[in-house]
């Protein structure tokens, strides 16, 4: 399954911290970046990452939590991808980070997130080989999760537009991971007043409150990314809680970069 | 009806343009001055302006016009506003800028433009005490406008709230001009394709995304307004159109002032 000739490590520049990717499936962005800067406003707790990929999200978040939170393993991280070679690699820079013990990967389709207690995942069966979970780990409990983060594929379809179920395609096109799919996973993930932090692109902005709200999310606060000040946005960042109606604060705009190649020091303090 | 004692008359900054407001009932803001400049760029055709109030919109974005704009008389304006009030001082205000010939200010209930030929506004009553209208004006038919613009009351509610349906409360709080409402009316007015212009808050967003959808209007552009750079936007400028989904261009942030007191160059330049 791993082929580690098409593997590379990356250096995240958090604590020495690095992550496995493989260029041929897909690399991380400064979406991921920004994402994990702005989920750790709600650390703390059990946090799902959907549509997990190489584990960059709670690999990073993780990275960046203060040392008391990570002595005293108060914060929980679970992953979950439908890619299984993705998945191969996120546990093993997991575990080149030290970091096994707070984050797990589960294999698996987000439709199939904490539907019931055991799930289609079949994280007993995962328990058993990787002996990760522990007796005060609840798994996939519906309503068990403080937060729930998610760097979704941007493309709507996929599939009349590639005819193409490569892992890179699955991971650009909404595949196996819709907007809907993932707004429903994370409503049934959270706690009532649990919190959904996401990343995407505000040409979908019209997609994304529909399907919030559809789901019981009520969208807090959005910021606009824009790459220059005087450009429009190309990414936007959502928090929307579980259990309450929209009343949207639209935080200052998050510019990149400064002049071309240069990130603002707000981007650069979020790259470590 | 009209008490010009409790009347101001003030210069709008263009062309020589003045408009007359009542202090005890609503004067106009810095929205006001956004939303027209915001809805210049559909200039054009035959413009409706919901909740027109002292006839602000219509009578900045008429004195904005190029001259040979006006001059061929291409670009019409219809005011619709609930305050006998604020109508006649709108029609003076218009009159005294020379634009009457250009622009009308009809008295009624956005809930009634534009469901069939002859509404309760009873156009025709107007027409012929005013004679502003020709032959070639088609008046509120439904489907016959280019352009909607619309600064609405930003507060939800405010019957329970206040116990009060002065003027001023009307002209702040959602009594008879709900989000809904105006969204209903802008799609009745506008022809297929035509656009909707509106200035409202953003932590209504939620709401404004799923009112102008659930009307067949599809949101093609936002413009956050921030106070400062690094605050949180206080307005939102919406543009959507009449027949197509959402696909939204979150335009470069607008930020108003530069410091305390001092604009920035782009809304110096707006204020003319």
């Amino acid at each position: 399954m791993a082929d580690s000739s098409l593997e590379r490590i990356d250096d995240l520049q958090r604590g020495g911290c690095v992550l496995i990717q493989r260029p041929d499936l897909f690399c991380f962005g400064i979406d991921a970046v920004l994402l994990a800067s702005w989920a750790e406003a709600g650390r703390g707790g059990r946090v799902l990452d959907l549509c997990s990929g190489n584990g960059v999200i709670p690999i990073l978040m993780d990275a960046h939590l203060p040392e008391h939170l990570r002595q005293e393993g108060s914060v929980r991280f679970t992953g979950v991808e439908i890619n299984s070679i993705s998945v191969d690699m996120a546990r093993r820079s997991a575990g080149m980070n030290g970091q096994s013990g707070r984050i797990s990967f589960l294999e698996g389709d987000i439709r199939m997130v904490c539907r019931t207690r055991h799930t289609d995942i079949e994280e007993d069966r995962y328990e058993r080989q990787d002996g990760l979970r522990t007796g005060t780990d609840p798994g996939l409990i519906p309503g068990s999760f403080d937060c729930v983060t998610m760097n979704p594929p941007y493309m709507t379809g996929g599939g009349g537009l590639t005819g193409d179920n490569s892992a890179k395609t699955i991971a650009r096109h909404e595949i196996t991971c819709t907007i809907d799919d993932a707004a429903a996973a994370a409503s049934r993930a959270l706690k009532a007043g649990g919190h959904l932090y996401m990343v995407h692109r505000p040409h979908r902005l019209g997609d994304i409150f529909r399907t919030l709200e559809g789901n019981g999310l009520g969208v807090k606060r959005i910021r606009m990314v824009h790459p220059f000040a005087d450009k429009e946005a190309n990414m936007v960042l959502i928090d929307a809680a579980k259990g309450g109606k929209s009343y949207v604060h639209v935080q200052k705009p998050l510019i990149v970069y400064r002049s071309p190649g240069e990130y603002t020091e707000e981007v650069r303090e979020m790259y470590g």
